[in-house]
Formats: C-alpha cells, sequence, structure tokens
C-alpha cells in the first residue's frame, strides 16, 4: 500500500499567482474581464476572462518555446522585461511571465536612458517586450543592451511589423498566434520569484528588488483582510462587483498590487494605457468605472480639466489617493467636483511591494462627526495587518505614541523585500536589527495613526530643530487658491537651514506670495497647527513644481536649481 | 560590514496565530474584548483585550514552567489537552498553548467515555485543563489515562480546589496567579503543529487531525477574502464591529475558526459557557449580538422556545448555518421569527479545519430576485479561494456540471489536512492522487454551485439508483408542519433498499404520515423537484431524531435499531 501524505497539496500547498488568475476563469469565463482603450487611437479592446485567460497560455506557451527558464527558490528564473503602458498585454506578461516560474520586470520609461540601460544589463533581460511608441526609446538605447537581451517583442494593435534596426525582434501577435490556447501552469514553489522592480534612483542607480509568489500573494490577501475588518461607514464595499481603473501605471510597483487583487477579485479591469484626463472621464462614463487609484499630482489634473462636467462620473465610488500625503485642500475640491469621491492615503515604497500603511477607521472611531473623520484620513494611516510597523528613534526604540516626536519608520513582514537584487552593501544599509528601514521619517498619535513628516534626507534642519516639511505641505494646501505647495531648506547663516515655499496657484486665483504667507501665520500658528519658527523664510509663486517619474515632488531637482528659485522667490521676514 | 538580508523577517516570515492575537490588544487595549457568561449561574465575566492578553501570557508563562516543550515542523510540540465549554478560559488555551510552540488538543466531551480515553492516550496528553462540571468525567476515566497525564488543570469560576482523588490537579487561579502578565511569544516556524483536533469516529475510533500555524492562518485570511468578494445585499459587513456569539462549541474543529478571525477582526466575543435557549436569547439582548454560527437543530431550538418574544434580538444581522443542510422550511420559520435573519449554508470536516465550500452569490447573481437568490443559498455553496473543489467520479475525471450527475467531494489547498496522526494506513485510504477525498456525495450546477447529496455511506442504493437523501430532507422540511427529517435506506427484496422518512412535527402540528407522503407528492413529485421512485415506502412520525455529539443526524445510531424504527413506521406502498 502507498502511505503517501501530499504535503505539496496540504501544507505546503504553494501561494502562487497562478492563483488569483484561474479565479475569474473559473467563475466568470463569459463575463467581460478586461478593457483596454488605446489612448492615442481611443479604440476599445474587449476581452472575456476565458479569451483573456486563453491569450495568456499562449503567451506562457511562446516563452516556453523560446527558452525561458523557470526559477527556484534559491535562483530566479530569466528576467523578463517589459517597456509597457497598462493594457491587456501587460497584464497577460504579468501573469504569462510570473506564473511559468520566470521574472517579470516592468521597466519604468520615465527613468534616465542611462537608467534605463543600466537597469536591464543588471537585471540581464533575456526578452524585452515593449510598446510600439516606445521603439524610438529601444532603437536609442539598443546598442548599449543587445549584449544583454536575446529577443524583442514589438506590442501594437495594428497590424505588421517595423521598420527598424532591432534585429531579434518578433511581434505580440505573431508571437501568440503560433500557439495553442491551452497550458498546464506548473506547480512552482511559492519561493520563486515572480518579480523584479527597480527603485527610481533619485540618489544614485536604481537598485532592484525581487518578489517572490508568495510576498506578492500574501501583500494581497492582508489588504483585503483590512478591507474585511474596515466599519468605516463612507468604504464603499464593491467586492467582485467593482470595476477599478488603472491609473497607477503598470510599470509602477505592481501598480499597487491591482493587476493581482483585481483579478483574484474578478472584477472588470479597465485598462486606459496612460493616463489622459479625457481618457479617465470616457472610461469612468462608458465603463462605470467605481474605483481608482491615483497620486495628489493626477488629481489636481482631473480637477482643472475644463470639460469635466460634460462626462458621468457618478459610478466613480472610491478614489484611493496615495504615493504622496494629500492635501486637505486638494481633497475637499476633489469631493465638491467628483460625485462620490471618498479618499484614502496611504504609504509605501518599491522595497515593501508597496502597500505597507493605509488609511482606516477604527471601530471605535466610525460614529465621531465628518469633520474629526477627515482629519484621521490626513493622516497617514495604520500598519495593514499582519506586517509589523514601528517609528523608532536613533536607538531603535519606538517614539511615544504623542503625534509629535518624529523617528525613522521601520517594517518587516511577509511581504517586505530580502535584499536589493546583487547588491549587499546596499542591503546591509536598509535591512538592521531585523527591521528594514525606510528612511522616511513619520510621528504617531495616542491612537496609533501613523503621519508620515519627511524622507529623512529632505529634513530642513533650522538650529537643532527638524521642520516637517510634509505638514507645512498639507497645511498650505488646505488654502482655496493654492493647488499644490511643496517646502524645501535654503541654506542660513545662523540656523544651518530655513525653510522656503513653492506653490503653484488654483486655477484662477490672483494671490500673491504675502498672502500665502498671511494663510499660513492665520490658519497655521495663529491656531496652533504650527509653530512661529516653521514659517518660511522665503516664498515662490510658480507655474510648475518639478516632479519625479512618479509624480512625486522632486526635491533633488528643486535642489539643484535653488539658486535660480530662490533667486525668483519673494524674501518674507 | 555585516551583510545580514534577514528572510526570518521578510519572504520567511511566519504566518502564526500569535499576529492574530497581537491585533486587538495593539488597536483597543482599553475595549472589552472578551465576554463570558455562566450558564449554570447566569453570571458575567468581562475583559478588556488586555486584560485578557495579560491572562494569556501569564498562562503561556505557566505552561512553559511547568516544561511543556515547543515543537518544530518535523516534531509536534507537547499535546496539551481541553475539556472545556466556551469561555475565556478556552479562549486563553487556544492562544497560550499554540502561540509557545504546543499543541492544543480540545476534546469532545460528547464522545462515549471509550473513545475519550483513547483520544487522551493516543495523543499523548501532558496536561489536561478541565472545567469543574466535568470533573466527574476526569474521575471517571482517571485511572485510564493517569500514566499518560502529568497534570491535570481544574477550570472554575468558583475560588479553591475540590475534593477529588485526582493527583498531580492545580487550579486555573493557582496556575497563572504565580506569573507576570508579560511574556516574549516565540517566533515559531510557520509549520509548527499549532491544534489536534479528532474526528466524531461514527464508524471506528476517532481519528487524530494535526493543523500547522500556517494552515489555519491560510483558512482565516481566505475565508475573510471570501466575505470581501461578496456582493450579495444581504450580506452584512460588520467588519470590526461585529459581535459573534459562540454557539459552536470550541472543542468542535475550532468552533469554525471563530477563535482566531474574530481575534484577528478585534470583534467584541460573546462566549455561552454551552448553548443554551435563554442564555442565547439574554446574551444576544445583553451584548448587543450581531452575528452567530448554528447547526440546523439549534436553530430549531430556538425557534420552537415559547419565550422569545419576551427578548430583544433585533441586533441579530447574520446567522450562519452549518453542519448539515439548512431545510428551507426551517429557513422560512426562522426569517419569520428572527429579526435580521439571514442564513448561509456551508460545508467542512475535521480534516479541512473545517471551512470549505459556502453559500456564496456571484456577482451576476446578486441582481436576481429574492425567491432566486433563496434557491442558490440552500446550495451548499462554492469553494473558498485559494481551495481547489472538485466533484468526481470513480475514475477521478470531474463530473459534468449539470446539477443531476453526482460525484465524490475532493478538495486540496493549504488547509486541508496532510495526515492523519499516527495513522498512515487510513491518511493513504483518504489521500490518493493528489487529492483529499471526502467520503461525501454531490452535484455541481451549471453556474459552478455545489449542493452536498449524502455521505457515501448513507446512500441509499434502490436498484441501480442512488436516492439522494439530503435533497430529500431539504424538501420534506419545507413543509409548514414539518421540524425536521431524516431519511435511510431499508432492505427490500426487489430493490436491494427503499428510502424510509423519519420526521419530527412542528410545535401543534397534528398531521400524521400520509400528509407527508401527500406533501412530497403534491411538492415534490409534482413540481418536477423529486421523482416518483423517490418517494419513501415508509413514513414514521417521531418526538425525536437520533444526532450526534455535534448534533447531526446520528445515522449510525437509526441504523443500528432499524428494526425498532420500522416496526412503528406507516408502510406507505
Amino acid at each position: 500500500m502507498d502511505f503517501k501524505t501530499y504535503p505539496e497539496y496540504s501544507k505546503n500547498y504553494p501561494l502562487l499567482l497562478t492563483t488569483f488568475m484561474k479565479r475569474p476563469v473559473n467563475l466568470y469565463p463569459n463575463e467581460i474581464g478586461v478593457v483596454y482603450r488605446n489612448p492615442q487611437t481611443a479604440e476599445y479592446f474587449r476581452f472575456t476572462w476565458l479569451e483573456w485567460y486563453q491569450r495568456t497560455c499562449r503567451l506562457a506557451k511562446a516563452l516556453e518555446a523560446m527558452g525561458v527558464k523557470r526559477g527556484t527558490p534559491d535562483a530566479p528564473g530569466d528576467r523578463i522585461a517589459t517597456i509597457a503602458l497598462t493594457h491587456h498585454y501587460h497584464l497577460e506578461l504579468y501573469y504569462a511571465v510570473s506564473c511559468i516560474g520566470a521574472v517579470l520586470h516592468p521597466i519604468n520609461m520615465r527613468l534616465s536612458l542611462e537608467h534605463i540601460i543600466h537597469t536591464i544589463n543588471h537585471a540581464e533581460d533575456k526578452i524585452i517586450f515593449f510598446d510600439d511608441i516606445f521603439l524610438p526609446l529601444v532603437e536609442g538605447i539598443y546598442d548599449s543592451i543587445k549584449d544583454t537581451v536575446e529577443k524583442f517583442v514589438y506590442i501594437s494593435d495594428k497590424q505588421g511589423r517595423p521598420e527598424t534596426k532591432i534585429e531579434n525582434l518578433i511581434t505580440y501577435d505573431e508571437l501568440i498566434g503560433e500557439q495553442t490556447p491551452d497550458f498546464e501552469w506548473p506547480t512552482l514553489h511559492e519561493d520563486t520569484h515572480a518579480t523584479l522592480c527597480y527603485t527610481t534612483g533619485t540618489t544614485g542607480l536604481p537598485k532592484g528588488v525581487m518578489f517572490t509568489h508568495r510576498a506578492l500573494y500574501l501583500m494581497i490577501v492582508h489588504v483585503g483582510m483590512m478591507y474585511n475588518f474596515s466599519t468605516d461607514p463612507s468604504v464603499e464595499r464593491l467586492g467582485e462587483a467593482d470595476v477599478p481603473l488603472f491609473n497607477v501605471p503598470m510599470f509602477h510597483i505592481h501598480a499597487w498590487g491591482m493587476p493581482y487583487s483585481a483579478v483574484f477579485a474578478a472584477n472588470k479591469l479597465v485598462l486606459p494605457g496612460m493616463f489622459t484626463v479625457e481618457g479617465f472621464c470616457e472610461l469612468v462614463q462608458t465603463e462605470k468605472v467605481t474605483s481608482t487609484g491615483l497620486v495628489p499630482t493626477i488629481l489636481a489634473m482631473i480637477i482643472e480639466y475644463p470639460d469635466l462636467n460634460k462626462y458621468d462620473l457618478s459610478s466613480l465610488k472610491s478614489v484611493g489617493v496615495g504615493g504622496a500625503a494629500l492635501p486637505l485642500g486638494l481633497k475637499a475640491k476633489a469631493e465638491k467636483m467628483i460625485p462620490g469621491f471618498t479618499a484614502a492615503s496611504g504609504y509605501g515604497m518599491t522595497e515593501t511591494a508597496p502597500v505597507t500603511i493605509t488609511a482606516f477607521t477604527k471601530k471605535t472611531m466610525s460614529h465621531l462627526p465628518k469633520e474629526e473623520l477627515e482629519k484621521l484620513q490626513v493622516k497617514t494611516g495604520i500598519s495593514i495587518p499582519g506586517l509589523e510597523v514601528q517609528v523608532v528613534d536613533e536607538q531603535g526604540n519606538e517614539v511615544p505614541h504623542d503625534n509629535e516626536t518624529i523617528g525613522e519608520i521601520v517594517i518587516r513582514g511577509p511581504w517586505i523585500m530580502e535584499q536589493y537584487y546583487k547588491d549587499e552593501e546596499k542591503t546591509a544599509e536598509v535591512w538592521r536589527d531585523g527591521w528594514f528601514h525606510t528612511g522616511d521619517v513619520a510621528k504617531v498619535d495616542e491612537e496609533g495613526y501613523i503621519t508620515i513628516a519627511d524622507r529623512i534626507s529632505d529634513m530642513i534642519r533650522s538650529g537643532s530643530e527638524m521642520v516637517p516639511t510634509v505638514l507645512l505641505e498639507n497645511l498650505t494646501a488646505t488654502a482655496d487658491f493654492i493647488l499644490e505647495a511643496t517646502y524645501f531648506g535654503v541654506p542660513d547663516e545662523k540656523w544651518g537651514q530655513r525653510p522656503m515655499a513653492m506653490v503653484t496657484l488654483a486655477p484662477g486665483a490672483t494671490q500673491n506670495e504675502d498672502d500665502v504667507f498671511k494663510f499660513l501665520e492665520e490658519e497655521g500658528v495663529e491656531k496652533g497647527k504650527i509653530t512661529k519658527w516653521m514659517l518660511p523664510d522665503y516664498v515662490l509663486i510658480t507655474d510648475e513644481i518639478p516632479k519625479t517619474s512618479v509624480g512625486k515632488f522632486n526635491k533633488l531637482e528643486i535642489k539643484k536649481n535653488l539658486d535660480d528659485y530662490l533667486s525668483k522667490a519673494k524674501k518674507i521676514r
């Protein structure tokens, strides 16, 4: 008699992204699952879950036919890069590459060419899939990567192969067209690496971070638990009926996990290619989009859009805002202009896959008046269940929960990166004493709510005090006449550094620098929200604040051109 | 430089029940977390989360002081048994025992003494914790277990030690009173065994099933995902604000997971000791209970309770019914009498930890009229996400999804038992070809909904046909005048077996056996719900249907006394 116990199908049953992919196909094979709108042509592509799944099977077969090798927990599989926007092809790649045991490397094409070349060669990408509009980009870097990359796959809604100097090029349609629409997905070890993401490298070369199937799986189910625990009456429970629009690009840290969570939930996925205001509005109206994720600067673009009221946006129920703190003023404007708008802040980074801290209304607070709840929502939030998050001083001790003392955020848990890819030294800098050190500074209130204060490197050091720039930025943006605001330090003989404000005005606003300062005195100092020494010495009203490739204020860029900005600013005191 | 990567705090971060325990203490230290009402004295005991946590820390310390050994994935830790009802002591044991790395063995005291003795000696329990009311039971089996069990711990709300022949006895209060209220919980491997449950052993000796921290953790988060995906408008989203009353005893397969899920969700837990109708009604009213889990027979007891309308049960929002199929008739009655009542069926067994299949309204169905939705809710349901469930024929091929063809339910996934404890042969009987074979028979409809038909061993074989007893039981219970109904086979010369019905009448009903048969003809055969050959040859109206220790119809007991029942029954045709 055979006394087999099958641990591989019981206690070792692997947590694989394959499980996410199969759920909608099994439950809703003939429902429309994936909608892509080409932002250039406004053409729509719709797929049932079965159609999308069969395309993904074809792609998986084609990858194996090209000799793509599967990984083990100790040795990652072949790296497959994408230079691609947010569309069904990219979603097919997300699953086909990872679920055959290879490693998906989505490239942020907004990085400098030098950094793009570095990541491709550092990752040793075997194949690159790229969109037709990035042909010039790929041709431009071709000579620097052709020794690494074996094959180029051209993604286009249009038929045919382009004229190009790139050798070893095949089109996506040719590639999957050769294969039959069925595939036996392998039962991988859950610690097989699934993705490779690079940091944006604002302070040096981008660093690579690999995530395993297990890590991504556990991030998604724990974020799900957070929603499950929520008692916030303003949080819409959309479940399977959610229709999410992907505004966060798919090359940006797993698009905050949406390609995984939305597929597992069998939602209808709405993929806009890239963000355009008219594309956003049209898709919301046409597909009855219910939720989306945004960075504050994109939210600002929507609110400024003159044709906004021509569209029916009434299906929107939940707009999550992250990537940077959401200014109260921007939130107030958005609530007026976007029906059903509720905002939720959050925090994460490439190294954390990214979701770690989100807005959450504790059950003891859900009875609070709307005004109090909104103050809560502007705080960054609390840790996702299953993760350990602390704010610690330089000795590694937790700071008091007094909503005042600041310290560094440290994290550990099942979906925090283990190491920077092929970079032991940088790994040892961030992993110390059993905690991943984020380099971000925050305070914690009595209820455990964390508020991000700053990047350690962005802190303004005035005398012995640290000026919390995010606090100032949030306060400033509550002014009706201000759209966006950022703060940074300028050299000062007496204090070392003093704060300078850089703001953009709301459309139609005519206020000047003195009005900004006056607002800060009246709403900040007099109401006890900031102290007098935090008031900026300089204020600059400008047309545009420099941003990074992911839409955050680019403080490195600002510091580079500090003299120029300083010369245009008004010295207030 | 130290190039450590800390995989134990990132990709190997263990999934431990410790994480569940710590969440409410961190978030709500001073909120009432655990309420216990002694069913004999009607006395209440209330604990804040911090108080309960500190008691659990004391208990953990005491266990370690007694020399209780921690397990590894390859060797389970010491087994600690409980013969205990549903109270805060038991909840403390659930966490203290498992989270120090030992194995909790909750004993079902409704088993025969012979079986209780067997499980204690088979498990090699080092310590037994038992309630004061079970002192006679423990004294009764003392001589048969005293060579195995090193220590007995007496749990009582009353002060002092009992007069007893049991040596090595200490009271729970003495035990934890010696310890300080803080404890460093160990970082266990997630494959450390946490619990040992025994089957009820209706067909032989009880079999032991061990579950790891990982398995239980993953069951809870996947069940949470199921709720998260739900779009059923009748499913209340209670989240942290849920106030669950534990009706399923804590000695019964992890009380369906509630001691884990409710603690993780930081719910207020309402523990009734044991089920009594007045205790249930009083606790619902006093604690504003919002949800509970029941077996159909207990639901029937509540509905029959003459004082039911003296209590305010309006806080109840969700009453999940499982353990046996929920008769439509019983559901209809419950909906009339219990405000806010919504029912949900489910399926599971000791070997599956237990949750595997639950009611779920697919998003494509949530628009259906109430009547159609109710038909869906009577089906057993669909698989919890993350689990593979199939209904297969004898060759292991999936049966057609035609809602007619029956086959055996087979399952695999992260929280299915790996093996029967110290029983390789029995393990090999159920684990075949990579699937756990449940021994339960079911059919599947076009939408993937599974309906349990029977235990393989309970099937009535009439000629070459199988009579689906659960279908007949559900149909029969839809009669207004019938409370409960069960079916079983009686020997027949021509057909091998023919069905016999045994029913209990609703309070005040005066119908007879012919009325039962007539109902089946009119509502069953004439409306196409059953075929004529399924009609029973015999009908017996009785005062009570024999039940197992967990409240299911005891078909083994019925078969033992078949001649007696047959002699009292009316032969209809």
